[in-house]
């Protein structure tokens, strides 16, 4: 250690040399028999209680050796996870590493360097710029394109959508508009609310059969929008979709964005890097008509977490986005050359996720890398085709970017719903790997993702076959019985009331057999709305969010000129919107509503529905049943 | 390997595992020696065309060993950085990772856990639950405060803001007010901007002079909105401010906030880990009365990046923010049970910042940390001592935690700046530390940050005695001498303008010198106000940004009932607002101005602002002269 700076005498955190080879050597050793150790199940859970125990939360004053550190970790936390990296794990999105990614996190952690400035790391900003290159290449952006890595695919969709909100408004402006599909993922509703989008102001679009955002749906909310004097401002079209792998038209999309001024992202976390090998390409043929696109290596390019990254086509709108500097210094720096990623994103303070990116792609080289994408398309094909050559199975959604959904046939849809839960169940307690599950055209389906480089047929054939073939018990599955917390004798009971909305609700089928506090709360939570012949109650494509409850009249839904339902005295509509999508946001309206004859209704405003819901689930039940089969009408017209 | 499930047959991106042990040893083996190398600079620099040279951008189809890989970071990448963790760098905020530290994010990348549910996650959840709990200890919050890990003190500040919004208002809300002192870091600008807070909605306030919000004065502000209709939301307070280590005067501003209903948020990114000793918990008292607190441990608790983390008193609160499930789930998750840190914020995908945390806290004990903060405190005391007992030095700000100020003593302030500016730069170049410099009521002070537990005694005394000690050349600065494009006969050209604007105009001292395009330009894109007497310009707190000529007439500018100034023909004022403080938001108004007389005024929006700016900079360093020379007075009275 002599002659290094770096260990002078008093500092208490400090190690010499030896020290550190000898602690890393042994943590190298440690970590490797973690990663391989054959035991190792897919999932292990653990309850909050059980954790407690095997980690308390003391900090001693003083030290403890390496070894004794290793020992807890290997005892008593890795062990209680899932295994992303599981051949099996084909839940969710599967997230699988490489070693030599890991290294580079390493070198990162004890050279930690500063990758916010060029001046402060000239070295590694570079290297960040070459992998950046790299990726704006796979997906055919020009030079001129401009990117960031991030931690994810929820900050790197947050950073598109501020992007698009500056480099179109400026500062925040009540009259923009967000559409999303409704297969979007929920990092977008995420970063639209943080963003401070309200909800009038985003648009959740129904996708169509193939769970696809169709260019005509979307140029109509947006003609809609702009005849109503708003402005479109950002489309997120998926570039592989989270639940099916469905990739939206992009190419069709760009140009009803461009003909319409508006911003098209496209999220391709999951999906994006599917480009580095042909099939790949042309299934995302068009993504590179994207004004911003989502990638996450920490998905589909086998590193690990974090390492999300956002690209902009038209470069220099990244950093004039996020710069803070005084508005008369934004074009001093001349993009290509001093890059400051603190510029160009949230993080000021930020490391090299770029390190383990490069190592491993120079380590394996391309070729692997696109043999690895190649492998989980392959398998995906491959699982369809056995759910195809079973007849116990059922394919409930065909082979796209690595992803097929299935399920065990059964006789009708609650069946199927109770034993395909119970089977997904089942196969995680085999240890030998993981499933998720899904509703498509709200129906259930077993999820099966193929990404992670250590799947083989052998382990897609393992789920399948488990799905096949595991004994059922008695399949059948008793009808629903709505709860009764007491027999009541509701005449008796309304008799002493004198209010005719009560009566007329306690009518209404949705709110069939709620007890009576119940129906009152829903008359004193409800909003009586009168609407003269020929009125309007919701416009096609509004934002509005109430549920609406018939009690005396008709009204029609129409969309275009079409009638496509009408609805009497007792029946409900509207929810759709009313239900939520996710931070607050609803479905656009699917149709627009006018009174055949003067029409009394009960409008419910979504936080009123929420409290009814709270208190008596079987009303979310009924309602995302109707929802369900007014879903095909809705998604055929989509 | 036989018998592990993690390398079946044709995975391209499999190693087995003593391809594994020796990659990893030869790594820690090389990375040890870069860390110690005694010929490492704290900073070195190089140009983007060095290092496209040096990394060019193309990616092989095959690979290369690894010790190849480790030769280019070694020769072409990590020489070309500030190593942050140089006894010798004490330059903006400095950072010192542990070894340990660095072995639990290597951990971390080989099994990489998904660390946003509990199901999936038990383990490292429980893991980070425990280390949060430290932290709570620390600033003294109750056990019922939740908090999360993040990348940095930009998402922690970020999240806060977001977490306040959510939990008092919802979603966005034209009425919101946010106020921040102007020693607020950057990143409260930008996580405003981010999240939709237009100009009108964000109060910079000006501190006073030892650089701390008062609470009057944020009093006044709050209830000159309050009176106005609008609602205060969030006060960002300092719990050691970047510039100055300054911490805010926090029990009183809790007082504050809490009389009127909004959020207080102390951002302790850089500060808050000094509550580990007794001295910095003395220094921070009242920070547990904070509803939230962001503190960086990859700052003061000597992590590697990125490692910030954010703690919300009323720790429900963060879920209810950040969960995206439908509104009528929030509540059936009981806290304290089944964490999922996904609930919790930003990101989905995350991995594990905690284990860094743990190992190192646990590999030295709490006792070698406490030591470790307490010696950057001593290093900072016995540099203001230093500074004092050299006549050549002038202390410019005493030491608060870990944070001093000084400069060589100069004539005048131009001379001041370009001398010290000079010795940082020289300093840099002897390659044996770095410091940074900053201004401090307009004056230019070099700044010292002790915060490395590797810096001792030495290395802060090295830095000043360089400053002290190294030889200047002639000092003497030429007066600036404003350049003349050309020599322009104003007065023939004004005979050819019949615009009484541009006449007046060009008497105006602000833009004595400009050429007649430019002042043509003034006239353009200014805007004539004619103010009857007794009227209203401005009012104080307001945040209108326009910057104010007076033509002709007079007006006064008072606070309370008290005149602090008067402005007749060919002065300006509003300077303050008008310049750009981060993110497009300037400082709340000093003052009530109000004419004397019928008065004409000539007002510049932000925009034309910083367009003359742009086209002539002296206007900027002519408006900022005149910022200094009124500070003085302003701060006399916040």
């Amino acid at each position: 250690m002599t002659g290094s700076p770096f260990n002078p005498e008093g500092d208490p955190l400090a190690l010499d040399r030896e020290t550190m080879r000898a602690l890393g050597h042994a943590t190298v050793d440690a970590v490797v028999d973690m990663l391989v150790d054959p035991s190792t199940p897919c999932l292990r859970r653990a309850t909050p209680e059980e954790m407690a125990e095997r980690l308390p939360g003391d900090l001693p004053e003083s030290g403890a050796p390496l070894e004794d550190l290793l020992g807890i970790l290997r005892q008593d936390v890795f062990p209680f996870m899932s295994r992303l990296d599981h051949p099996g794990y084909f839940a969710f999105i599967p997230a699988c590493g490489t070693f030599p990614s890991a290294l580079g996190d390493f070198i990162g952690a004890v050279l930690n360097p500063y990758v916010g400035s060029w001046m402060e790391a000239a070295g590694p900003t570079r290297l960040e710029l070459v992998v950046l290159d790299w990726f704006k290449e796979w997906i055919g952006y020009p030079p001129s394109a401009a990117g960031i890595l991030v931690s994810g695919g929820s900050a790197a969709n947050m950073t598109a959508l501020a992007c698009a909100r500056e480099s179109l408004m400026g500062s925040m402006s009540d009259d923009a508009v967000l559409y999303v599909g409704d297969q979007a993922h929920s990092s977008l509703a995420r970063a639209a609310r943080l963003l401070g989008f309200r909800p009038e102001q985003v648009r959740v679009l129904l996708t169509d059969e193939r769970q696809k955002l169709s260019p005509a749906h979307l140029a109509a909310a947006i003609d809609a929008d702009v005849a109503a004097g708003r402005r479109p401002l950002f489309v997120a079209a998926a570039g592989g979709s989270t639940n099916t792998g469905a990739v939206d038209p992009l190419p069709e999309l760009a140009q009803v964005c461009h003909d319409r001024g508006a911003w098209l992202h496209v999220d391709g976390a999951y999906g994006g890097f599917a480009a580095l090998t042909d099939r790949g390409r042309r299934a995302l043929a068009g993504i590179e008509l994207a004004d911003s696109v989502t990638l996450d290596p920490h998905k589909w390019l086998y590193q690990p977490m974090e390492c999300g990254s956002v690209l902009v086509r038209d470069g220099h709108l990244l950093r004039r986005a996020f710069e803070i500097a005084p508005d008369y210094l934004k074009d001093s720096v001349v993009e290509g050359g001093e890059v400051n990623f603190a510029d160009r994103g949230l993080q000021l303070s930020r490391g090299s996720r770029a390190l383990k990116v490069w190592m491993s792609l120079r380590f394996f080289g391309a070729t692997a890398f696109r043999e690895a994408v190649d492998r989980s398309l392959d398998l995906a094909l491959l699982a369809e085709e056995h759910v195809r050559s079973r007849p116990e199975l059922e394919l409930m959604s065909p082979a796209s970017l690595g992803i097929i959904a299935f399920r065990r046939r059964a006789e009708d849809e609650p069946t199927a719903a109770a034993v395909n839960a119970r089977l997904v169940a089942e196969f995680e307690r085999t240890g030998r790997g993981l499933v998720s599950s899904t509703r498509l055209h709200g129906r259930y389906a077993v999820r099966l993702c193929a990404m992670n480089h250590t799947s083989a047929a052998e382990h897609v054939r393992e789920v399948l076959d488990f799905f096949a073939t595991a004994a059922l018990p008695d399949q059948r599955v008793a009808a629903e019985v709505p709860s009764r917390d007491a027999t009541i004798d509701r005449e008796a009971w309304l008799r002493e009331r004198s209010s005719v909305d009560l009566a007329a609700v306690a009518d209404v089928p949705l709110f069939a057999d709620l007890e009576p506090t119940a129906l009152e709360r829903v008359v004193e939570l409800g909003r009586q709305v009168l609407v003269p012949e020929g009125g309007t109650v919701v416009r096609r494509w509004e934002t509005s969010r109430d549920l609406y409850v018939v009690l005396a009249g008709a009204v029609v839904a129409t969309r275009g000129d079409r009638p496509v339902a009408r609805f009497g005295p007792g029946t409900h509509f509207g929810e759709f919107a009313a239900l939520d999508w996710g931070a607050g946001y609803g479905y656009a309206r699917q149709a627009t509503v006018t009174a055949e004859e003067p029409s009394r209704l009960l409008a419910l405003s979504p936080g009123a529905l929420a409290e009814l819901i709270g208190a008596r689930p079987e009303l979310d039940r009924r309602l995302r049943s109707v929802v369900r089969e007014r879903l095909a009408d809705a998604e055929a017209d989509a």
